[in-house]
C-alpha cells in the first residue's frame, strides 16, 4: 500500500489488507486517488469549448463527490496551438483558472495537462505559489521523452506534483517502453499512468502493461495509474483490473465525457470503489444538471466506429470524422476502410 | 479444455495451451461456443414484437458471423403468459419458427429458453425429431428448482441438448447456490450459466462465480456459461472474465439489445476472441442495415437510470419505468429513490 501526502491518509488497518480477503469487491480501497478529467479529456470534443458555469459545476461536483484530483485543462501555448476556435481550458491562463476556483479554498487537488511539443512550459508554469494548480500532468509519446522528462523536472522544481503520461502505449514496442519507464523512475514524477489512447486493451493487457510499470515504478516508490478509453467498452474494466493489480491513480470523467468513446465514467468508479467518502448523489445530481443536457449539442460514446478503431489499435480520428459527416452509422463501409489499410 | 460435440472440433494443438502463454490475448480460444440472444433478450424490450424480416437477419447475420448457436425466444405458454400485445417469440411456436428457419440446414444451433412457471413444457417442447431446435435453455429462479431439474430431463430425454440458467445469482444465498449448483451437476444439463439478471456483478465477482460453479461443473464434465447485463458497462468485461477463468459459453447480442442497460455486445465478444472462424463484417452489416434503425423505436443501454439498479443490486424494473415516464434523466430524484428503499 502506497501512502503519500497528497491525499491525506490513504490507509486503512492492516486486517483490511490481509491478501486472501474473501470479498476483495466491497473493500473500500482508500490507497485509491480519483482523478476527473472531464473537461480536460472532455474538451478534446468541443474544443475546450465550455462555458465558464460548466465549468464551476464540475469543479463543485468534484468538490461534493469526495474526488481527490481535477484536472481543469490542458496548459498549451497559444503560440504553438491557435486559438482560433478554441477555448480558454486548452491554455488554463491562470486568470481564467482563477475565475472558477479563486485560490481553490478546498482540499481537492486541481491539475493541469501539459503536452511535450504543444506548451511552453518554461514561461507558462508559474512557480507553484503563484498558481492555484497542484498537479501537473506531463503528456508525451515516446519520441518525445528527453522534452518530457525536462519537463517533469522544471514543473517538480517549481513546486508541482508531477505526474508522467505516456501516451498511446499500445502503439509502443517493447524495448521502448522499457526505455521510457527506466528512465521516468529516475526523474521525481510521483506517478507514471498507462494510458490507453485507442481504447484498445483487453483486461489481460491492462493487467500486464499495469504489473509492467509497477516492477519500474514501485522499488522508485512511485505510484501507477491508469487512464482508459471506452472504444470497447472496457474503460472502467480496465480501470478495475489496474486497480486490481495495484494501479492507485485512476482516471474518469462525468457520464465518461472525453474524446470519441469516452472515458471511464466516475458514477461507475465511485460506485465500484466503496469508500464512504464518495457522495455518489452528488455525481448523478451533475450528470443530470449539466452533462445529460450537453448530449444536445455534442457527442461522446462507444458507438461502433470507436469500437472499430479500437479494434485496430488506430486513432479515433478517423472515426470522430465518419461520425461527424455523412459516413456516420455506416459501420459496414467503415470497418472496410479500416480493413483495407489499418492491419 | 472442454470438448464436446456441439460445436465440432474446438480444440487447438497442444502447445497453444502452455499454461504461461505470453500474451493471451492474442490466442484463439476455439473452446468458446458465442450464443446470441438479440431475439430472446431484446425481446424483453419490446414484448417479442419483431418483424420477420428481422428476425430472419439476426438469423443470417449469425449464419455469416459464425457464431454457434442463436437463442430465438421464449417458449412460455400462452395459457400462462397473456398473448395481449405480445409478440411470437414470447411462444417460439414451431411454425413461427420454421417461418424464418426452414428446418435450419445451416450448422448454426437453435435455442430457445423455457422458464420454470411460466411455460408448459410438457406439451410444448416436441421431441427433438420433429423440431428444428437444438438446445433448450432452461432458467429458473432458486425456488424453481425441482421444476427446473424436471425441465431438463425432459428436455434430454426428448433428445435436446440442455442448459440451465439460474436467474438473478447476485441475489442468491450461498448455502442455496451451492444446493442448486450440486443439483444441477447430478442432471443431464450440459452447462451451468453464471446470471447477472441486474448487470450488478464486477469483474472479481464474475471470477468467484465462474470459479465456483466450475469447481463443480468440470468434475462433472459439464461447461460453465455467463450471460451479463451491462448496467454497470461491465456486461464485456465480466465476459471476459468468465472466460479467463474458464467458462465456455457465452451469450452475446448484436449492439447489446437486450432488457434495459442490455447484453454483452457480439460485435466486441468476437472482436476480443480472435477466432479466424468469425466473420466481423457480417456483424456491422447486420448493425448498420437492422439494428441501429431500431433504436429511433425502442432503447436499451447502460443509462444512468440502470447503473443506478445495477449499483443497488435490484431488478431493472424501475429504471425502465423510470425511463418510460417524466422521470426520464432525473438521475438524482431516481438514486435518491433507490437509496431509500433498497439497501
Amino acid at each position: 500500500m502506497v501512502d503519500t501526502t497528497a491525499g491525506g491518509s490513504r490507509r486503512l488497518p492492516e486486517f483490511f489488507w490481509e491478501k486472501n480477503v474473501n470479498a476483495p469487491w466491497v473493500t473500500s480501497r482508500p490507497e485509491i486517488m480519483v482523478l476527473d478529467c472531464t473537461i480536460r479529456d472532455g474538451g478534446l470534443v468541443n474544443n475546450h469549448q465550455f462555458e465558464d458555469n460548466f465549468v464551476k459545476a464540475v469543479y463543485e461536483c468534484c468538490i461534493a463527490t469526495g474526488t481527490d484530483v481535477m484536472e481543469i485543462g490542458y496548459k498549451n501555448s497559444d503560440k504553438i496551438v491557435s486559438p482560433n476556435g478554441m477555448g480558454a481550458w486548452r491554455y488554463c491562463h491562470e486568470d481564467d483558472v482563477r475565475r472558477i476556483v479563486g485560490e481553490n479554498p478546498s482540499s481537492l487537488l486541481l491539475a493541469c495537462m501539459v503536452d511535450a511539443g504543444k506548451s511552453d512550459w518554461k514561461n507558462d508554469i508559474l512557480p507553484k505559489e503563484k498558481s492555484p494548480i497542484d498537479v501537473i500532468r506531463v503528456a508525451f509519446y515516446s519520441y518525445q521523452l528527453e522534452e518530457a522528462v525536462a519537463m517533469i523536472q522544471d514543473a517538480h522544481d517549481k513546486g508541482y506534483e508531477v505526474s508522467a503520461n505516456l501516451m498511446a502505449v499500445t502503439a509502443v514496442a517493447e524495448p521502448e517502453l522499457d526505455h521510457v519507464l527506466d528512465t521516468l523512475i529516475k526523474t521525481p514524477t510521483t506517478t507514471v499512468v498507462v494510458v490507453d489512447s485507442f481504447g484498445s486493451l483487453a483486461p489481460e493487457q491492462s493487467a500486464y502493461l499495469t504489473e509492467k510499470y509497477l516492477k519500474f515504478c514501485e522499488p522508485a516508490g512511485k505510484e501507477v495509474g491508469m487512464h482508459a478509453h471506452n472504444n470497447q467498452q472496457l474503460a472502467f474494466a480496465n480501470t478495475i483490473e489496474a486497480i486490481r493489480r495495484g494501479a492507485t491513480r485512476v482516471d474518469a470523467t462525468l457520464a465518461g465525457l472525453g474524446r470519441g468513446a469516452g472515458n471511464c465514467p466516475m458514477e461507475l468508479l465511485i460506485g465500484y470503489l466503496k469508500n464512504p467518502k464518495f457522495n455518489h448523489r452528488a455525481v448523478f445530481e451533475c450528470l443530470e444538471n449539466h452533462v445529460q443536457p450537453l448530449r444536445k449539442q455534442i457527442e461522446w460514446g462507444p458507438y461502433p466506429e470507436f469500437m472499430i478503431t479500437g479494434l485496430f489499435n488506430q486513432h479515433p480520428r478517423s472515426a470522430i470524422a465518419a461520425r461527424e459527416g455523412e459516413k456516420r452509422d455506416h459501420y459496414a463501409s467503415f470497418y472496410d476502410e479500416l480493413a483495407a489499410t489499418a492491419k
